[in-house]
Formats: C-alpha cells, structure tokens, sequence
C-alpha cells in the first residue's frame, strides 16, 4: 500500500475554508450568505495595472531572471524608499506571492526540527508552513483582553531554546489587526539581537494603518542583517490573483540562498510582475483613499459589534479583520449554525471562527474573526444577521 | 553569527547560469554569443493566449480556487482525453509552473530523509529540489554509448531501500533528449508496482516527440495509484513566464495532501491561466507546426554535430536538447574558453556542461547539453563556431 508522507497526513486543511460546503449549500437553498471569511478585497484592481498587462507587446512570454524583472526590481525599490526605507533592488527577490516569500525564509534560515516563534493568533497557515518545511512553530500567546498587543518579551524568553532561529511577526496582524508600536519592534529587535535570531517581518497589511503611522521592521537601527521582509502586492492593490510578492533584506548571505532556491523555480510570474510594475503609475493619493474606505469599514464593524450584548472586541488599528469574542458555546458550532439553521430576511454569514489562528487547544474557542472587505451596506446587514443570529443562538453563554 | 540553513548552504547554483557572467561579458566585448544554454523556446507564444489575457475583462484580480479555476481545469482534462488519457478535472490540481508540481509531488511522497530514484543525467534542478524537501536523489547511471536509454531494471534494483519511496522519470528526457519506449515505461511500472514505489512522470517535454509516439505514463495499465504526472505549459506553448504547471494523478489520498500543500500559497496565477486556459482556441494541427520546427532544428544540429571529428551525439527521439561528448579535456573549462578566448566572425556559442546534470562525480565531463531553441540559420553559425573551437581548443584530446 502507497502511503502519503507524515506532513502530507500532518498538514491541517485550511482554516479559511472549512465552512465552505456549508456555504455552498445555504446558497442552493437560496440564501444570500455574506463571505466575511477570508481577506479578499472587493476593491478594484487599479485599471492602471491591469491595462500594463493588456497592453503589453508580447511576442515570447519568456522566463524572466530568478529575482524578478530589474524594472519591477526597480520601481519596488522606489516604493520603499518612499516609505523612508534604504531598500534598494539588489535586496529584493520577487516572489510568486508572500507565500512563496515565507516558504523560502523558513527554508534558508531553518534547519530540519529548528523553531520560530510566532505570536498567537497567528496567520493559519503559518502551521502549515512549518510543517511543509520540516521546522516547528511555537507559540506564544497574546491576548483580546489586551487588544493582542505584543506578548511581554519575558514570555518570548521562556520560550527560545537551543534550537531557536527566529522570531515571525505579521504587522499590521492578521488575524487580529493589531499594529505593533515602535517601541514593541524595538523589544523585539533587542530580543533578536540578543539571541542572534532571524526576525521574520511579514507586512501584507503594511499600507493598511488607520490611526498611527506603519513601522516597518527593515526602520530598525542594527538589525539589518536580521531583518527578513515578507511582501506582497496581494492585499495592496488588490491583485491577489496575480501571486506577487517579495522578499527584502540587507543580509547578503541569506539572499544568496534564498536566490538559490528560487533559482528551481526558475523565475515568478511574467504577467503578474508587468501587473505589479504599473503600481508606479497610481497618484499619490491612491492608498489616501483605500485606507479611508477601510477605515470607515472598520469603524463601522467595530461600533457593530461593540453594540451587540456580551460581544467583546478590540479596535483593531491595522489590517483588514477584527477577531472577537461571542457569548457562545463554540465559535466553530455557530459559525456552522449560522450556515444550517440560521437566516435573516434570506441572509446570513460566512466568518472565521479562531481556533484555526491558535496552536494552543482551547484559546479562541469564542472568537470569530471577520474581514471587513465588504461594502458598508453589506457589513451593515451582516451585522444585522450577526445580533439576530447572537439572540436565537441556542448554544449562547453569558 | 546569524547563519544561514543547512539546505541554503548545500543548494547549488543552477547548472544553466554559471556562465552567464561570462557570456555578458564577452557581449560587452562587442561578441554575439548563441544562447544555447537554456530551454527558452524563440517560438512565439500563441497570440490567441496573449489575447485572452489582453482581451480579459477583470474588475478584481481575485484569489481563484486552489486546484485551479474550474474552467481551466476542464481545458486541460479535455487536452489529456484527446492524447487517449483518461484524466478528468477532479485528478487536476493546476500549480505554479512544473517546479512547483515537483516539489509538491516530493513533500507529499517523501519523509524527510527518504529516497527518489532518477536515471542520470536528469534535470539539473531536482538535486536542488531534494534539498530543500530534505529528501535524497539517488541516481543511476544512463550511458551516452546506449543512446541515454532506461538504465537496466537490475541497476534500479540494486538501488533500492527500506527508505526508496518513488521513480521520478522524466520524459521526453531534459536533458539527454531520450524518448522512453512503452516497453521500458511497462518496466519500471513493474517495478514501482514490486516495491511500492511512487512513479513520478515529468512529461513538460510531452509534445515534443518526433520519431515515435509518445507514451506517458498515465497510460500504463494497473499504475493509476502510483502514476504521478507533473506537467507545464511553458514548453508546450512557449509561455514559460506564465507559470502554470499541472500534477495530476488518479490517486485521490495524494491529491488531498497536494491539495493542503496548495492551500498555503493559495492558488496558482490567475493571468497566467487565462492564457493557459485558450490552449482551448489554438487549430488542431498548432503542435504539428512546432514539431516540424524542432524537428528540422534537431536534424540539423545532429547532423553538424555527428560531422565533427571526436564528436559522440546520439540521436535524441525528444524534447529540444542534445547531449553530445566533445574531443576535450574538461567541457566546463571548454564552454568558459568559448566565452573568454574563442570567436569566429565576431561570435561564439553559450553552452551548458553536462557535469551539473550527474550526481556521479566525473559522469559527464566531456559532455555538453545544446538546446536547439533558436532559429536553423543560428544553429548553422553555432555550429560553426563549435567546429572551429574544437580544433583550436587547446585542452583537445582525442
């Protein structure tokens, strides 16, 4: 009998789409089910970008350079400098999305059964990743109760071993759409520089602060050859179809291997890449006005759910998601009721519950995360579901 | 000391670019160099494929389903079913590009540490593969004096252990150019079925077959559980910037790992399956044009090269490469003199040594890999270039 490999059998199915047969089958049923689960952008993809694509005179869509195309090397080093970063394009490796970007970090700062160390909750499939590479993740959690802001240093301490080679911090948070402050990156720096660890900053969400200025990891005073920048141009410009992304760092060395390894996949995508290149083409005020429809969305979900009786939730300052906690029984059981047994005027949800964001057992088992990637009018019915849902919910706990 | 990983260490550097710093400079020089070094077919891609991109009407370049867009999937089930195969959409999970379907097929096969038989010389990037899966490439030698044909059934045998997990074949062959007969493909099935063993197939080469049909091992009776097929688009269609691959296999416990292996990146580039998807469009006799094109390019490039004196090549049935033996002392040494000493008329040649394509050391040290990837006059004037090296080359042995 063949059998399939210990981390095929180990690799956890996505926490983002285990609830999508229910979905599909409310919608056969003829309800409207409201998809808050997953970080897809309804805004449009600049018409800018997509038309450098359309446009383009092609004759032989060919392999491009391992590192990506120099002028999309480029015009992305342009953009980080803009952001006061001293990236240029010799730091960057265009990678087939963040995704890729993670992989090849894992792989060429970790050894077989080495560690990292993420917050909780994390980006699911984090889990996965680590799987996949052969290394492990381990946890340490952060808190609703303290809006998950970044864990005391001290519980980051307890948790380094001989066999620890990094830290992973997603900033703006997915899924709890915290922003770490400077002062937090500068504890974790110190804690990098302190046991020569690799400091792994994912910024997907980077452009997506509402109410203090972004704090790249790459803004930090000696750690340059620690810092690992994980980009991506999916939730940006909403171009997640495009699989684009990057990674960033001044350590020559790391570069090098992480070119080697990108060498086997020869290049990344050659129409996603003139896709992203255009991004130079946009105003000035392009993310102006994408963060003030995120903001006002947010803002919006937020007073929502802050409304409803027993709800719990943080202001997140970052992102697009909020996680909060229900008076509820299971978040999963009811995110499942809400598909089988529940409907508003023909409506009802699709969400995250949080289980799937937390290695440890049992945390988050009341908490849902949503993407607030919707219009206002749908978060405003979905919010209308969710109250209803929460007062008929049999499994409700005060 | 931060340190890279282990496997970013051992990774070597792509056996195709070593040279390249060489043959730019000697560009600088004011030389032509034949790039003959790398499988970047000149053929232009279908316009019709960069029309379904170009002609696209896209709002949001969303995330597609992880397996691939449906639509695309069928287009590409329906081009199996015309070659005989009975493939259908659900044995189909589109990746990005062929890199990506091996380095699924190994993480979902093999546990850190297990072994993948391949016939050497191979495809110099799946050593690298194997190091960043934490798997072993254990090679067994195929012979240039035999045409590069299957190794016997025994020297397989003899390389099989407690930890021998699957045969990864590529066929048509990068980079000897050999076609496998049915017969020989009827073997090695035989002996994945004796000792449980997975049989990879990299068919990327599948329509480039010109003196007999080609046989891929989807076909074989009574393997359907152990045939792993990993295919792209990149040579069939000249659209290797568009990354899309396939692996495709009957064997649906594999695919659910694949399938959790794919969710962490997502899915595969959406643009890039909008062209592949109007493969659907092209006229039934699109292949029968290209095969003439290689065709004609391979019988010439033989046939110089069999004119040479000192000069071994065999005959290759496929693909667009050849693997011949040379009158010297050391063919890396040689390809480098090409750049820095040689020119004929202003020009000289980019070649691939065959020394980055064996695990065996010494295999192949006489041996180049020539990719018959440029227009027939082009071939004409590196054939020349090659015939005047070799009698001035001042390593010449005979």
């Amino acid at each position: 009998m063949l059998h399939v490999s210990e981390r095929g059998q180990l690799l956890p199915p996505s926490p983002y789409r285990q609830l999508t047969p229910y979905a599909e089958a409310a919608r056969r049923r003829g309800l409207v089910v409201h998809p808050l689960n997953i970080g897809q952008p309804d805004i449009e993809t600049p018409p800018q970008m997509l038309a450098a694509v359309q446009q383009a005179d092609i004759r032989v869509l060919d392999y491009g350079p391992t590192a990506g195309l120099d002028s999309y090397r480029r015009v992305l080093a342009d953009y980080y400098q803009q952001q006061g970063l001293a990236v240029t394009a010799d730091d960057i490796i265009v990678t087939t999305g963040g995704s890729e970007a993670i992989m090849f970090a894992l792989l060429a700062c970790l050894n077989p059964d080495d560690e990292f160390i993420v917050p909780e909750p994390f980006y699911g499939p984090y889990q996965g990743f680590a799987i996949a590479t052969d290394t492990r993740l381990v946890p340490v959690s952060s808190y609703l109760e303290n809006e998950f802001a970044l864990p005391p240093i001290a519980d980051f301490e307890a948790k380094i071993t001989a066999r620890t080679r990094a830290i992973l911090l997603c900033n703006p948070n997915n899924p709890t759409g915290y922003v770490y402050s400077r002062t937090e990156l500068e504890q974790l720096r110190d804690l990098c520089l302190r046991h020569n660890l690799y400091l792994l900053a994912d910024e997907a969400y980077r452009e997506f602060c509402y109410d203090a200025p972004f704090v790249s990891a790459l803004e930090l005073p000696g750690a340059e050859q620690h810092v690992v920048l994980l980009d991506t141009i999916s939730k940006r410009y909403s171009a997640c179809g495009a699989r684009i992304g990057a990674l960033v760092t001044k350590n020559q060395t790391l570069r090098e291997a992480v070119f080697k390894l990108a060498q086997l996949r020869v290049c990344p995508p050659g129409l996603g890449q003139l896709l992203a290149q255009a991004a130079a083409e946009l105003p000035t005020d392009y993310f102006a006005h994408t963060q003030a429809e995120y903001q006002a969305r947010r803002d919006l979900m937020v007073a929502r759910l802050q409304a409803m009786p027993g709800v719990q939730c943080p202001r997140p300052g970052g992102a697009f998601y909020v996680l909060c906690q229900l008076p509820v029984d299971d978040a999963a059981r009811f995110a499942r009721w809400l598909l089988e047994e529940f409907e508003l005027r023909g409506e009802t949800l699709l969400v995250s519950p949080a289980a799937g964001f937390y290695a440890t057992a049992e945390l988050g088992r009341q908490q849902l995360r949503l993407a607030y990637v919707v219009h206002q009018d749908i978060i405003n019915r979905s919010m209308d579901c969710l109250a209803a849902a929460l007062k008929q919910y049999p499994g409700r706990q005060e």
